[in-house]
């Protein structure tokens, strides 16, 4: 992990950064204190860091006020990251079957995500081993984040997360439920109820089948990106009982 | 409106039992202030007041450390209030249906449930008319109750009624599924994902039909009578943005 560049916000909060190989990646630090800072994964949407800088700063912000640390990285064929063909090929399957008002199949929706979650899980849990070595940091670590199968994947094979924020707003291979069903942490997932790009049934189903002692859903109106303010809210108190 | 009897908890709360007609009913204020108080309508379940007075003036506790008034009527045919044969015996054949593993129809449903709304509903709007002429309580009104059916109704009818806290947690007739549609304020609906006595499927297409443009599920896991602490401060953030 190397630190490319660093500023300090106007809130204080130190904005690190970094690559890891060569993947980007942001870390956002409060003041440390005494204890070492709680860590919060923040997985961006597959639009790019770039693109949604702003809400991911927003959020690191919030979370900085609460004694947080929050580091995000690059996803794999996202922002300048290198894309691959069969990625590329199945969201051109996805947009014709879409296009054409036909059934999105469990093969396009599979070689759409599977390889990602493939790809990204061993990132993250590389990014954490680094994060976790830095002076000031030590956890407990929460993850939130966009793609609900990589989440997924992340809380039934890294022990070091111990609670989960997840956004159910895109498709969901029919392995990643089952895998689903091996969730033991604490989960607080959304779901915009009219997600133009999201099945409904098939998010509630994921809920569902989720394992963990302790989920909540919690389901508000609009479209993919109207996540109300106080869903926000929420999800940070969320984090506040389960990473103190 | 008569009050019965009148104490003060160690808080300073005022608790008063009051009488309307022949409802008995219960008002719990915080010391008054400046300004008139918001007030939360709290339905009671069926259970009776006597039986869930303890869950009864834990919320209104907290809800009066939040600046709010609450006040409670027994419902139609709980507690000491007369039963009508026509529910004894719905609620025989709601036993007998399941004790037979059958499934419980809609005859059975609109047999149990219209006629409580049907009497609950201007009882509550008799109550309301009775407590904003107390003085020192002005509103805005919020409801909370248990008979999600009931809830939909008086929302649909009750225009001094600014926002609810809705539990999805008794059968709904179809007919109130259509009236949902009409519903127009903030709603927050509390789900038990595992409610043995509750249809999920029943109760996500009443979320679902609901007209309001505000409205938030929030899903916990559990039974019946296993809301999560952090489930009622939601609801009670959920007042504090409406009635203020």
């Amino acid at each position: 992990m190397h630190f490319t560049s660093e500023r300090r916000l106007d809130d204080g909060v130190l904005e690190r950064e970094f690559t890891l190989g060569d993947i980007p990646g942001i870390l956002w630090t409060p003041a440390p204190g005494s204890a070492p800072l709680p860590l919060i994964l923040q997985s961006p949407p597959p639009l790019g860091l770039r693109r949604t800088y702003p809400r991911l700063v927003a959020r690191a912000r919030h979370s900085a006020a609460n004694g947080f640390a929050t580091a995000t990285i690059e996803l794999p064929g996202s922002g300048d990251r290198p894309r691959w063909p069969a990625a590329e090929q199945a969201r051109a399957d996805l947009r014709r079957a879409m296009d054409a008002g036909e059934p999105v199949t469990d093969e396009i929706i599979d070689a759409l995500v599977l390889p990602l979650v493939d790809k990204a899980v061993p990132e993250w849990q590389t990014a954490l081993d680094a994060l976790l070595g830095l002076p000031g940091i030590g956890g407990p670590v929460g993850y939130s984040g966009g793609v609900i199968s990589i989440g997924t994947r992340l809380a039934v094979v890294e022990p070091r997360i111990s609670a989960a924020v997840l956004f159910a707003g895109s498709f969901v291979p029919r392995a990643i439920v089952e895998e689903a069903r091996r969730v033991a942490i604490p989960l607080h997932v959304l779901l915009q109820w009219d997600d133009e790009g999201n099945d409904r049934r098939a998010a509630l189903d994921l809920f569902d089948a989720f394992g963990s002692e302790e989920k909540t859903l919690h389901a508000n109106m609009g479209g993919h990106t109207g996540v109300p303010e106080y869903a926000g809210e929420a999800a940070a108190q969320f984090f506040a009982r389960h990473l103190k």
